[in-house]
Formats: C-alpha cells, structure tokens, sequence
C-alpha cells in the first residue's frame, strides 16, 4: 500500500481523550478515531491488525477442533429470563444494552452468549454421539459500561472471540478445557505476547473455575499475585495466601476499656498499644438484591487484613437463595451517610462488635430483619482479641469466642490476598505482585446453563441427562491495544511482527531524488510479490516527517533507500531498538522472507 | 471435516416457519436456526458459504482499491440528527433498532453507515491530495422490520459490505463508481450467479442515481423490466417506459353525463363505450410529514395507466421543503373509510375531479389547507377527455385543459412502467419483465451527506468545498440465500463451487466395509493436503441416507468409494444435473484440482 493513497493522519499531539499511552497511540498514529464514548472507528491499519489476530485466532482454534458459526448480536430477553440472568445483566449495575423492538418484545444486545447457544445446542444436540462439540465466533459485541475508558481496553462495542464447549461428562469439559487452555497459549505466542494464565473468579459468567489470561504491563486494570516458582498464580480478586501469623495479645482480661477517638484500627492500635493481628475488624455493607430486599451484612476479619469484596459478594451470593432471592444487584459499604435508609437508630461507628443486635435494623418489609453475619477465616484463631463494644469510644480487649462474643460455627474466606502473603502451597514462597490486561478468560460452566434452560443429550445409557458445558471469551480488540501497552517507546508504537499491520515501510528520503524513487518502487513490487506486506512512504513530506511516521506507526522494519544506494545498499532499521544495517539491494527480498513471521 | 463431528443436524420436512424454497432448504440442511423472528444462527456450514462470499467481496473491492475498515454498529443519534435522517429512520416506518443508553444518550443500530463515514471524512480528509479514497467494511446491520421473511431475505439482523468513496468532483466520483460497478459484476460473476444490474430508486439513500444488482430467480421480490436488446433494464419502482398511443375521443362537446354506477374506470368505460385512454383518472393520497401535517395529493393520470407509488412518494418529497418539512414519513391511498381524518365534508368517491375544490379539507392546524395537485404526463395530451364531475354520478366528458379545467402547468413522471410498453431508448424495443433478488445497490450520492454534515476539503485552488461522495452496498447473507433460491432442484441446494462450504463430499455407504473405509480415509487425506475442501460423511447411516444429506446440503460433488472399488474406481456424482462418472482412485485428485473454483 502506498501512504499516499492510506488514510494515514498522524497527530504530533497527544489527544486529551486519551489516559494511558496505548490508547494515545493508537489515536496519534490514526489506527482508530472516536464516534462516540467507548465506540471506535477500526481505521484501515488497525483493521489489519485486527484481522492478523482474528486470522492466528481461527487456525488454533480451528486446530483444537472447534467450529465457527456466527451467533446473533440481537437476542430475546425470553432467553435471558430462562437462564435468569436477564435481570443481572440489565438492573442494578447491568451492563447489557437492550430495547425494545417495532413489535413491542424487549431485546439485548449480546455481551455473551451462553444463552443463546445453549438454546442452539438444545434444538441440535440430541445424543452423546454428537459430542463433544466446540462452537467459536468472532463478532462484534456490547456493554453498556457507565465509565467507557482507555480506548478499546474497556470499550462499549468490542471484538470477541467466544467458544463454547459441550461434552458428556465433567472428565470430557476437563478435557475441551484443557484444548482451549493451550489453544490460547498459542494464539498469545504466536502474537509475540508476554502473558500469564491466572486463576480467576468467574463473576457474573458462573460455573465451578476459570482462568484469565493476563498481558502484562503497568498500566493493566488487573493486579496479578504469582509466585517465584511459577506454581502459583491468580487474580487478585480471586488470590488465596497465607496470612502472617497473629501476634499473641497482651490482654488476658476481658473487659470494655474507654477508647475516645479510635474509629480505626491504626488509632486503636496506637491507643492501646497492640497488634492489629488482634484486633477483629468489623465492616458492614449493605447488599440490594434482585427481589428489592436489602441485606445487611457484618463482615468480621481480623484487622491487618482487608475485604475482598469479590469473594464478599460469591459467598452472600452463596445464601442468596436462602433470603428468597437469585442475585445480588450490587453491594455498598454501609456507613453515617447512608444509614438513614435502613437503620432504626444510629450505629455506634467505628465501635462495632460481631454481635451488633437486629434492633439497629429499621421495620420495614424491603430490609431484611437480621444483619447476615460472616466471619473470615482470620478471626476465628484470636483468643483474647480487641473489638468494638457497641458504644462509641469502647472497644472489648481480652474477648473471646463462646465467651463475650457466641462461639462461631462457620468461617468463610473473605480476605484479599496481597504481595508479601505467604504462598498456600508452599509457605515459603512469597506472593509477588504485577500489572496485567485480561485479555482471555476461560469458564468451567459445567450444567449452569444447560439444566436452566433445559439443554440435555441421551447418554450411552439412554438417560436424557443436561450437557456439560465450558465457554472461551478472548478479547480481539483488547489485545491489540494490549500489544501496544506493552510494546512501545518514546517514539511510537513496536508492533511484533506476527500482528504488524505491516511487516516494512520503505521510506523514500527524498521524492524528488529519481534513483531513491526507482529502487522504492523496484523493491516495493518485489516485495509484494513475495508476499511480505510493505507500505511505500511515497509522500511528498521531509525525510524526518516520513521516519517520525514510521516510528510512530510501529512498522517492525523500516527500509530507506538513501545515501547508501552509492554502494547499491538500503539502510534497514528494525523498529524495536533502532538498530540499522546496510543490505545490498538484491538482498532485500532474501532479508524479509526470513523475517516473515 | 468428519460429518460425524460436524453439527449435521437434517429435517426430513419442510419447516412451517418457511415461505420460499431456499429458506426452507436452509433450515432443512441445518445451514440456519431462527432464535426471534428475522435473527438467525449461521451455523459451521453457513459460515463457510458467507466466509467464501466474505472473501470474494473483499478480494475484488481491494483490487478496485478500497481499504477495509470496520465502523461502529451503536451509532449517535446525534450525527442522523445533522443529516437530517434520524425521523425518517426511526418514525413512521422507519426501522432503526434505537435505545437509550445508561448515560440517557439516545443511540441508533445502524441499518447503514453515511452519517458514520461522513464524520470519519469530515475529521480525515483535509486535502485534494488525499483523494479519491473508498472505504469500506463487512458488518452485520440491522432493520427492524416490521414483517421479517424469507429468512436471510429480509432479516432484522444481516451481512452487509457497504463501501463510499470520497471524490473531489462530479467526474471523479463517476469513475469511482463505475469502479464499483465492475467490480459488484466481477463478484457476482465470480459467485456463480445469473444477474442483472438495473437502474433503481435511491430511496432513503437519496443522491442523484442508483443500480441495483438483481439475482434472478422466480422468487425475487423486485420486478425488473428489460428490453431484449440488453440497452436497458430497471427496478419497476425506477422504470420509465412510453404509454401507449391514447385512442382519439368521440366526445367533441364538452358536458357533464348522467354516468351512475361507474365509479371504476372498468365501468366507465363500459358506461360511455370509450377508451381509458380518454379518461383523466383522479387518485387522491394522504402524505404524512415529519412535522406531522397531513397533506392531501391529487395525483392525476391517465384512465389506463397505474400510479407508480415510490415515483409519488419522490415528487411528494421534491414538494415538502415549500410546504415547511423535510420527509414523507407516510403515503396511504384517501379513501371513504379515511376521509374523516382529514374532509370537511364527505367526497364524491369515484367521480372526483382534478379541480377538486379545498373545500374539501378540513380546517385543522395539523392538515394543510390545500390539495397538492400532480398531473402525470400522460394526461397533458389529452383533448376532449373524460373525467369525473366532482359530483356523484356524473362525468365530464369532451373536457380541455384551458377550458373546464385550468391548464396544467407541469406534468410529472409518476406512472408505473409494465410489461409490454414500448422503451423510450427504442420504441421498437418491448419491456420485458423478470423477478429478483436485490443483492447489491450502487449509489451516486453527490454531496448530499457531506453539505449537511460539514464534509469539506481544501481543492487545489485552497477553496474550501464539499466531498462528492459515492456508497455501495452488497447484501452478504442474502447473497447467500439468493444463490439457493437460484440454483436447487427437488433434492436440494445446489451450491456454485466457488461459494460451497465445501467442494467434495465422500459419502461411504457401508461403515462396516474395511476397504470402502480405507479408500475414503485416504482420499480424504489426500484431498485435503491438496487443499480441497473435503467432508467425509463417516457417520454410521445408511448409504440411501447419506445420498439424501449429500443432496441435500448441495455440496457440488459426491465421492462414492462402492461397488466401483472392485476396478480401483470411485464413482463421482455432480450434485448440478447428477451425472455419474467412474474415476480411477489415482486420478481422484487431479480429477478435482480440475475443479477447484
């Protein structure tokens, strides 16, 4: 291609939509435009790219044995309600876009699509014969997301790859599982990535595990906690350690001691000269389900420690049903501003105790009557630990369980793993920390979908029994940016090779220079001709215009035909680190053709 | 691809929810499944079919010099708002999917990209040097039908390439046409169709001309009328034709005739032994604009002629500026049952006159006071003519323009063209009538989208004018169906090579025989390896059952390893008219390397 005829509009200014340097890039070197927040324009170069992607995506996913279909982006809300998901992707913090159609049904456009392949498979599926049986797409899809921000990392209209596995067995979906685990491997080696597979929470998708795989790179939204050894390595929304052992307390006696002005655990600490390790932190959050009902929740945990408020909302996802409901709409820490919706009187905050009685709860047939009590696993060990009393500026020290406070008879983990927290599978690792982009996440669903919707097969035995599914999502347009996020200098964007939108640019100096023009345009046929992709930098622009595009734009080599045509040689630059070289003119296309990726 | 691993799912019946031939053998070979009336699933066959098609379009629009992009499907409300389209498309008849998203800002689900490309243009394009530039994408779009059928015919969700080229003047954007228009041949050729281009309305697209690409099957919604000398062919919507010569009257005296009991032409004429060439023929049409006034049209044409309703609407629409609206959102025929919506007073149905007086209209703000009257050409000729009295059961006839009716000042063309009437290129020439399948349509946009939106660009004498701008779209998915509904016999589909989801099917019709089993596997190995697309239908069904599938999913040739294995031969069926030939198992491959499309 040549740029003179490429829609090729390069800013020399860093777009102030812009947040993080890949989606700067992007904008600047002109890959994508805006249309509207979240909802880009794929310019013919980032187009390319895309397609590179999607094109390593279909033959390892081809290769592992799946099939493409296309699914519809438009999909009934009768099939969400089914599923029973309809009311979580569209209430509360419901992120699905939805309408309503000239017919007066309610529709949504598709940010998954579990649903509707589950329906497809039980139209379709019929005996164990056909299984198992993967179908993949890669379609455009939607979230309608309140803060769309940093380009196509967190998007509104987005490129996904997703699969969906269906086997006999839990043994079978292991294996399908396992395919699509290396497939992504794959895809993401072959697109030059560095990345690592975590373990993940499954959030709103379900099923009984999953892992994401991350890109790393420091502006990623993700934190990852690894270990040394490689053995371990894990979201940190779903991340598990060893906490640090508890200091023994110094308070052997139980008693309320006056505490004035110690709403914190640093402040109490400080006060009564002891180890956060021994003290039981109290938090209470208030949690709105899909019935209306609003729960109260009293997390206890021990007070160096923090609330994961993912595992918070699995475990009272856990009890939901007990409290009459499907889902949690959202959850809220509850506090002085917000207690007027649901207290009876004020709360002595900042002194709460784990026994804080059901008459703080305000009467009212939308709140449930009882705080729904949870004990991390932390608090259970402490003897003679510091808590709040339930009145303001008095703390319990020396309580115990069963003594001041009744005996607990479940814990839950509800803690947040962090950097510096020993390993749990080897107490001699410690947790590390970094930055990652989720770019693939893929689900053990199991009979989630397929028992809810009906979806079953005969098996051998000719029992009519629900198929076992697993879902694969990978981000397409996510991971082009990512590329970038991790593959950049001051200059511009450093595309590996496999997903360059381009493998050359060859960059004329000087136009007007007919022997600089002849061998440009002599090894731009020839190269085509080999099939190395190449773009001819044939505007009529100054030299350092043409080199500071092509930086810019991230072409992974650069080939000038300049001053060293005296020795019949072009200057071949490679984009990451600059290096040059000098190569005879007849070997050019050789060069290339091993650098085909 | 193993039949027994492929999601092969085949109905013996035909489907209820099927109208036309091909949707229903879409849905018997398991090409398809509906999930919400006009959205389908394409399942891996289909895919295949669209993903050649895909190719195809891709490979000539590049070779025509068009760049690939891909543009948002959630589009602003805001940017139709400046074109001056989002009431036509989402009021009255307007079939844009719309919704409200959770920032309160309206969205449209783009049923076609102007608005999107012209803002991309607006924000891109700066210079003469920059052009001529044409892009394009492939995407699914959306209408929301209010009555979707024929499956991919006339879906809510389908595959579109919609391409628009920026030109700097008139004559630039011609060529960039005709670019187009040879390559949509190029394409349609290259599929395998039987087509047609023929000149078009241009719709809600507007701009200053169109063709329309037509596959040519008994089926087809559209009516195409040409001339067998090949020098002209058109949408019926679009056609113009020469009327038959009128027959002189024998009515010399002008008077008004005690005429009862004729309130159709048929009968009038009956009535008064005249010719309907004699007879001014009055329709009056209720158009409702987007400032919500009604207006009452008066169209009057010739007593053997019909009104062309789509070539109204466009006269209609050239008058809305003068009476303060911008589009015809609604035209329906004014009739008995309608009249007290709008009539002062109840009409002389059946005898009205073109100088029906405005007394007729009620006074009402939302109703304009007078008749817009249109004659069509037809009429102008006419002396001594008949025509209704504006009283029940009366005629005029003897009639002159000039004398018992004003003279007419401008005639218009809105007579429908048929079959059988002379062509205006050649009068010797008789229009012929052919059905089909609107697969493409070609436009010459002018300057409508980039005036409205601002769309400029410095020409090379620094003056700043608007771009001249061409779009194309080509119906991907109804091509598909279109080629079906073209090409299948009573057995089924029978797919054009070059657009098969695959070209060979091996068809073993005894499992249990090793050496059938053998023949076919090493076949199917060494097909594939020389990249022709094979399926082996290894399931473990009879031979008659897999003849039927292989007909019916229309796969253009069937490998049979039989009895035929006694001499080292196959038997290989063409799907297309079923010939039968036996083929030395050495000569399998080369036999069809011979083929490949």
């Amino acid at each position: 291609m040549r740029c003179s005829r490429l829609l090729l509009v390069t800013l020399r200014e860093d777009p102030a939509e812009a947040e993080i340097i890949s989606h700067k890039l992007l904008l600047r070197a002109g890959y994508i435009r805006r249309v509207s927040p979240g909802i880009y324009v794929y310019l013919p170069l980032m187009w390319r790219v895309l397609q590179k992607i999607m094109q390593i995506v279909r033959e390892e996913m081809d290769a592992a044995g799946a099939q493409e279909c296309l699914l519809p982006q438009l999909q009934p809300a009768s099939l969400w309600q089914e599923s029973g998901r309809w009311e979580t992707y569209t209430k509360g913090e419901g992120i699905m876009f939805t309408l309503t159609d000239r017919q007066q049904r309610e529709m949504g456009l598709g940010p998954t699509h579990e649903e509707v392949i589950t329906d497809v498979a039980r139209q379709l599926i019929r005996s164990y014969r056909q299984l198992p049986l993967n179908l993949y797409q890669i379609q455009t899809k939607f979230r309608d997301e309140i803060r769309p921000r940093f380009g196509l990392m967190r998007g509104r209209e987005f490129i996904m790859k997703d699969a969906y596995s269906f086997d006999a067995d839990e043994a079978g979906m292991r294996q399908s599982y396992e395919k699509m685990y290396q497939a992504y491997c794959r895809i993401l080696e072959r697109c030059g990535l560095d990345y690592r597979p975590v373990q993940a929470d499954s959030g709103a998708i379900g099923g009984s595990g999953s892992q994401e795989f991350m890109v790393l790179a420091q502006a990623g939204e993700d934190e990852v906690l690894y270990t040394p050894d490689g053995q371990y390595a894990a979201n940190v929304e779903k991340a598990v350690s060893l906490p640090p052992e508890p200091i023994p307390s110094p308070f052997p006696q139980a008693e309320q001691k006056h505490t004035p002005n110690t709403p914190t655990i640093e402040s109490l600490c400080s006060h009564l000269n002891c180890s956060p390790t021994q003290v039981v932190k109290n938090v209470l959050y208030q949690a709105i389900l899909d019935t209306g009902i609003t729960v109260l929740v009293l997390a206890s945990i021990r007070g160096d420690q923090d609330i994961n408020e993912v595992k918070l909302t699995n475990e009272i996802t856990r009890l939901v049903p007990t409290l009459g409901g499907q889902q949690v709409l959202k959850l809220v820490i509850a506090n002085q501003e917000n207690q007027n919706q649901w207290a009876a009187k004020p709360l002595p905050w900042g002194y709460i105790a784990p026994d804080l009685p059901d008459e703080y709860i305000k009467k009212d047939p939308k709140i449930h009557p009882h705080f729904v009590r949870l004990f991390d696993a932390t608090v259970a060990p402490l003897r003679n630990f510091v808590t709040g009393a339930n009145r303001v500026d008095y703390h319990w020290v020396g309580a115990n369980w069963g003594q001041e406070f009744p005996a607990i008879e479940t814990t839950v983990d509800i803690r947040k793993a962090k950097a510096g927290d020993r390993a749990v599978h080897d107490p001699q690792q410690i947790l590390q920390s970094a930055r990652g982009i989720e770019v693939g996440h893929i689900f053990q669903l199991g009979t989630k979908y397929s028992a809810a919707m009906g979806a079953t097969y005969t098996n051998e035995h000719g029992q009519e029994v629900p198929l076992v599914m697993g879902c694969y999502g990978l981000g397409v347009s996510r991971l082009a940016q990512a590329a970038i996020e991790q593959s950049h200098d001051e200059h511009g964007m450093i595309w590996p090779p496999a997903i360059a939108p381009y493998l050359v640019i060859i960059s004329v100096p000087n136009m007007q220079d007919q022997q600089q023009v002849e061998v440009a345009e002599m090894l731009y046929q020839q190269l085509q001709k080999a099939g190395i992709e190449t773009l001819l930098d044939d505007r009529p622009e100054r030299a350092g215009v043409k080199f500071k595009d092509a930086d810019l734009l991230g072409i992974p080599y650069r080939l000038v035909p300049g001053r060293s045509l005296a020795e019949n040689k072009v200057e071949i630059i490679t984009r990451k680190g600059h290096q040059s070289q000098l190569v005879p003119v007849e070997e050019v296309v050789a060069f290339f053709e091993a650098k085909r990726p």
